[in-house]
């Protein structure tokens, strides 16, 4: 895996870039830069918050300048949450995902402010887009970590094929329509025997709404046997 | 602004708590419930890390148990990164999200386990659906908060309207094309005194190339008029 490079312009706590460094790795993103951590570099403080993320830390490449950072990149974003007085394009995480994925990924990289600041307008001036997380507007307050947390997960997203909306039915299927039919069947019949459905006009009524009702269920097969075991039982009782 | 509620099942850290709450109310999330925080509650860690969300740690509401905390929701999601061996509907944040915005938010909420380990099999058996976050299958990391965020950010975007991408104009507006062919024909004019076009088979594909140049740049009014200041002072010091 590869992703886009994070480039930290003026980081300032060591904690906070192994947290960025952690975030990047959760997507797959593992080329990070620095440009002049202000407490200077390595920093131990950063391994230890990278919570297993080391090899980002370690391999984290250090620059003078946002231009050195950038130089081998050909398209860059800058992350902002500001509005700045210029003429640019701005785009969302997702649409900052989809261009970089359209793009292709390799040469792409975002650079991120310090957190007490953000980026200075320059380095704003050396990206092709702004990039902005939209957010509540009454309170928008993302840490370092968090920001570069989002964008990278869009860019994630993009190229894993985990559906939105899957079954997991471990050891067993989702079951067939004859097994649903033995149990709509099997309950009907004890129901017909306790005398639940004994007012017979109400009955097809009765019996489509038990069947939607269990059909809504999606059981698997297991689950048919678990319920036909539940009948068993009730009845057994009753007969006693 | 309201949203999904966000359980958490035997949180441990007040901080946690704090950045659980911050990362909700940048997304407009604030019901935020509590099952048996390890810490006690009220928490000044929580406050103080809240970076200012603190309105939602006030508003936090104290229960005994999940089935107490969930009582008056009508659909629950279970936030575990572990595959459970159970039968249950899996969805990603990003599908959550769209069911929860389908469903109708008031009465949704989100559950999610203690820092140190997630939810126990009966909290997700009390939900109707699993969700997990697809993140990268080497290293699947992200603190508490973090999920949250994902999660609250996926809603958030959803009632959201920022277009994935628009161009900032500040104090102007895009360039018209009549303005555009005044600084064409500025250029190409200057360029012709310049002796720059002087292969007169050439012109043609040189104008071409460089309008397409111009027009990729998606100029404003006031940048037009800025190249056109820059041709004349380019061309006034050939001149003397």
């Amino acid at each position: 895996m590869s992703g886009p490079a994070v480039i930290l312009v003026d980081p300032q706590l060591g904690e906070n870039i192994g947290m960025v460094a952690r975030a990047m790795l959760n997507c797959g993103l593992t080329d990070l830069r620095l440009v002049r951590p202000r407490d200077g570099w390595p920093n131990e403080k950063a391994v230890s918050a990278s919570s297993g993320a080391d090899m980002v830390v370690y391999r984290a490449k250090l620059f003078d300048t946002t231009s050195e950072a950038i130089a081998d990149l050909n398209r860059v974003y800058a992350a902002t949450a500001r509005d700045r007085d210029m003429t640019k394009a701005v785009v969302t995480p997702a649409g900052a995902a989809s261009e970089i994925r359209a793009h292709g990924t390799a040469g792409t990289g975002v650079i991120f402010g310090g957190e007490a600041k953000g980026l200075k307008n320059d380095d704003v001036a050396l990206a092709d887009k702004i990039l902005t997380v939209p957010l509540n507007p009454d309170f928008k307050s993302l840490n370092l970590a968090q920001s570069v947390l989002l964008v990278a997960y869009e860019w994630f997203k993009l190229g894993d094929d985990t559906p939105d909306s899957h079954t997991m039915t471990p050891g067993t299927r989702p079951a067939n329509k004859e097994e649903l039919l033995g149990l709509f069947e099997h309950l009907e019949g004890a129901l017909d025997d306790s005398g639940f459905m004994h007012v017979r006009e109400k009955r097809p009524i009765m019996v489509r709404n038990l069947r939607n009702m269990l059909q809504r269920a999606g059981l698997t097969e297991q689950e048919v046997r678990t319920l036909r075991g539940v009948i068993k039982s009730l009845t057994y009782r009753r007969e006693t």
